[in-house]
C-alpha cells in the first residue's frame, strides 16, 4: 500500500463527532453529507489521516481502514461474528501464512475475511456454503479487502463431507456442527484445530457430546464479552449498553487414530 | 512444518487428564512423568497427534503447539498479555505480512510473540526494551517459535524517541505511556493505529487527557473478559473463576496535521 | 394485603407475549390496549394472579406487582438505580426493620423503595434531597408502595451536615460525595455502614482519597452485572444486550475514634 | 441493638491489614492472634466500632457483623449462596416483613439467613431439608443472627409436597428442581414468585421445559456478576479473579388456573 488514497481505495471517513462511513473511491464520485460534499478527486494521491473539508467548510477526517473496519462495515444478511471473538479464534487455530484451512458456512463473509487477513500472502482458505445469495454476498465483501486469491469459495453442501484432507483448521458456524464432525476428524490434519461457532447452550451441549465419540481432546468451551469504555478522560466509565452475547466458541484438536 | 515430529520440534503433551505440558525434543531427551517415561528418540518422525504411551503403559498425546500455547507457556519474569487480548489488537490493529510495526516494551515477550507471528513472512517487529534481562528472556521466547526474523529487539530508552518513522502500528505497554504520545505520534504513519496497554483506571484518564492535545482520532477504550466453561455435556456451566482483569486497551488512530 | 384486588390496588398486567405495565385500579376506570379493554369494576374482588379477558376476548393476567416491579416501573426524573445494586446494598448495609438509615439525595426515589421496603415495619429512613420536584416525585412513587411512614423526606442542602446522629447505615448518590464524608462520618453510629454510588472511575478515586483520612475501614469497591437470558429451553442462551454499567458501589464502614 | 458489645455478642475483628473473623464473646474467652491476646471481658461494654490492642500492642478494629459478614462466614458442608444473589432474590421474591416463604432445601442456611433477615419481624420462612445433618447444621448458623423465630424448619422429603399453602414466595435450591413444580405451583398463592437456583445450563433448560406445562408466566432466566476492585485510589483497578459463576437464577410468577 503507498499509503496514498487512490481510486479503488476504501476510506473509513469519520466526521468531527466521531459518525464514521466506509466509502469506496472513485474517479468523479463524491462524499455526501448534511454538512456538505468531499469530491474524490480532491482526495486522491493524497495521504491517508488527512482531513478533507467539505465545500461548505466541515472537517472529515480520511483514515485508512483497517480490517476490523471492514468486519464492522460487512454487507450482511446474517448474523455476523465480531473482533473479540475472530481475533481470539486466529491465534487459537493458530491460522498464519502458510496454512490451509476450512470454514463452512461463509455466510456474509466475516469469519471470512479475518481468517483470509490472517492467511494472507501464502495461505488458503476453503470456505464453504450451501446458498448461493451467501457465496455472492461474500465475494463482494471479500473484494473489498482485496484477498480473494487466499479464498477458494464452495458453494456446495457438505453433508457428503469436505475435498480437502489435511488442513491445519477447521472453523464450522452451522445449525447443527455436530452432524459434521466426522467429516471435520476427516478433513483435519492429526494434531490440527477446530473451532465451533454456536449461540446456544443447548448446542454445545450437544456438540460436546458427539465429539466424545471421536478422538477429539483438549476441548475448551470460551465465551468472550467485551466492554466499551466512554473516552472523557474527567468522567472515565463503562458505556451503558454492551453486546451480551455473540455466541459459545468450542475449541477442540485432533488425534490420530 | 512436516507435520513430523523431529529433533528440535517443541511437543504440548496432554495427558489423559488433560495436564499439559510444553518441551522441546532432543535427539537423547526423554519426557518423565509419575506414570513413567517417553524417549523422544521413539517419537521423532512420528506424526503430531499422535498418541506416545510411557515404558509403565501410560498415554500421553503428542500435539503440534499453537500460538497460544506458546503464549500459555512464555517464559515470565513479568506479567504477559493473553490471546483474548493480543488477537483483537492484532485486529485492530491491522497487523499482517507486509506491515510495520513497533512495540514497547518488550517485556517477557508475550505481545511480542503474537505480533510476529502475525506479521509472519514479510512484516517487521521493533521491539523496544530498556532493561537487558528481558530482551534476553524474549529473544529466547521468540526464537521458540521460529519467528526471530521478524522482530527487531531494541534495548533503549524510548525517551528520545523510537528510530523509526512511517511505520504502520504501535503498540505501547509501559507504565507511563502518557509520556510516549509525541514520540508514538513521530513514528507513525499517518492514519496509523496505535494501542495503549494499561492496568489501572487512572492510567486510562491520563492517556486520554494527553491523547487530547494531539491530532490522534477515533479514540476508543475496551475492555475483554474471557470465560471457560466446563466441557461435561450433561453438566454445562461456567468454571467457578475467572481472571477479572489484565487490562483497559486504548485504541486511537494518527491523523495528519 | 388481603390477596383479592381492590379499587387503589396497583396490578402489573402482562399480555400473552409478556408487554407488562403498571397500572392503578380506580372505581370506574378501565384498562386499554389495542386488544380491547378492560374494566376495573370486573376485577375488583378477583384474586391477584387471575386471568381477565378484553371485550374482544385477549386475555391479560393481572399480577400483583412486587417491590423490583415497582422500581422498573419508577416515575423518573434521574437515573434510578436497579434491584441488583439494590438488593445487594441492602445485605451489606444491614438493613431491615427497626434499623436507622440516612439516604441523599432522593432523586426519583428508586433506591428510597428499595430501602423503605426493607426497613418495613419498624425501621426509618431519613431521605435527603436538595431538588424540590425530586422530593415530590420521590413522595409520588413511595406512596404508590404504601410506605410513606417509614420515609422522612427532608428536602434540604447536606452541606451545613446531618440532622441525625447515629444512624445504622447511610447511602450517598450525590455528584461530589467525597464533599460530605465529614458529615456522613458524623451521622454514622461507630461501625455504621456507609455505601456510595458513584457513575465514573474518577469519582471512585476521589473518594477512596478522601476516605483515607477518616478513620473508616473494610473500604471495598464492586461492579455488579446483570446478563439476562432468553427463556426457550431449546435455544437457551444470553439476550443479545445488557447493561453493561449502572455505577461503582464503595462499602465502607466508621471506626470508633 | 444496645451498639455496645455483651457477653454472646458477635463480632467481626479486623487486623489492620484487612484480615478479618467473626467470633462470640464470651465472659472469660479471649481472641488470640499472632501479634498478642485481646481479653473479652476487656471489651465488653465498649461500642461496636472500637479498636482494641492485643497485650502486645496490635490494634484490631471490632465491628458489628452484618448480615453479609454472616453470610461470608457460614459453617458450610454444602456450596452456598452470595449476596450478590441473594440480594437480587429478596427484591425479586417481595419478601419483607408480613410475608410467608417456603425454602427448599435449607443446606448450610446461608440463603436461610439471608431470607429470614428480610423477614424480620413478621414473616415465616419455612424451610424443608431431607438430610438431618443439614438442618442442625443450619440452625446453628440461623440462632448466630438470632433469626430462629423466623424460622420453621422441616426435616422432611418434598416428594409428597409441601404442608403449606397460599405462600408468598418460593425458592427451591435442589438437584432435580423440575420435579416439584407441581407441588410449588400448589404452595403458591395466586400471582406468588418464584425462584429456582440452579449451576448448570442443563438444568435451565429441564426447568423451563417443565415450567411449560403450568400456569407459570413471566418466566426471566438471570445471571448476576459481582466484580471486586482493589481499593488503592492511585491505582484503581479489578481485582485479579473474580468468580465466574454461582448459578443462573429462574423466577416466574403463579397464575391462576
Amino acid at each position: 500500500m503507498s499509503g496514498l488514497i487512490e481510486e479503488g481505495s476504501y476510506l473509513l471517513i469519520s466526521s468531527k463527532k466521531s459518525d464514521i462511513y466506509l466509502v469506496k473511491v472513485t474517479q468523479n464520485g463524491e462524499f455526501s453529507t448534511h454538512e456538505g460534499k468531499i469530491s474524490f478527486k480532491d482526495v486522491i494521491g493524497k495521504p491517508f489521516g488527512t482531513i478533507a473539508k467539505t465545500h461548505l467548510g466541515a472537517e472529515y477526517i480520511l483514515f485508512e481502514p483497517t480490517i476490523s473496519d471492514f468486519l464492522k462495515f460487512t454487507k450482511r444478511k446474517t448474523q455476523v461474528l465480531y473482533p473479540k471473538d475472530l481475533g481470539f479464534i486466529i491465534l487459537k487455530l493458530n491460522i498464519r501464512s502458510g496454512k490451509k484451512m476450512i470454514e463452512c458456512g461463509t455466510g456474509s463473509g466475516s469469519a471470512t475475511s479475518a481468517f483470509a487477513f490472517s492467511l494472507f500472502p501464502d495461505g488458503k482458505l476453503y470456505s464453504y456454503e450451501v446458498r448461493h445469495e451467501f457465496t455472492s454476498l461474500a465475494k463482494e465483501n471479500i473484494k473489498r479487502i482485496g484477498l480473494e486469491n487466499i479464498v477458494e469459495f464452495k458453494n456446495k453442501d457438505i453433508s457428503e463431507g469436505f475435498d480437502e484432507t489435511n488442513v491445519d483448521a477447521l472453523f464450522l458456524d452451522v445449525k447443527f456442527p455436530e452432524k459434521y464432525i466426522t467429516h471435520a476428524y476427516n478433513a483435519l490434519k492429526p494434531s490440527g484445530n477446530m473451532c465451533i461457532f454456536v449461540p446456544t447452550a443447548n448446542q454445545v451441549t450437544d456438540v460436546l457430546k458427539e465429539l466424545q465419540n471421536y478422538p477429539f481432546f483438549l476441548t475448551e468451551v470460551i465465551e468472550i464479552m467485551l466492554r466499551n469504555y466512554k473516552t472523557i478522560p474527567e468522567r472515565f466509565r463503562p458505556d451503558d449498553t454492551m453486546i451480551a452475547h455473540t455466541g459459545y466458541l468450542i475449541f477442540t484438536r485432533k488425534v490420530e487414530k
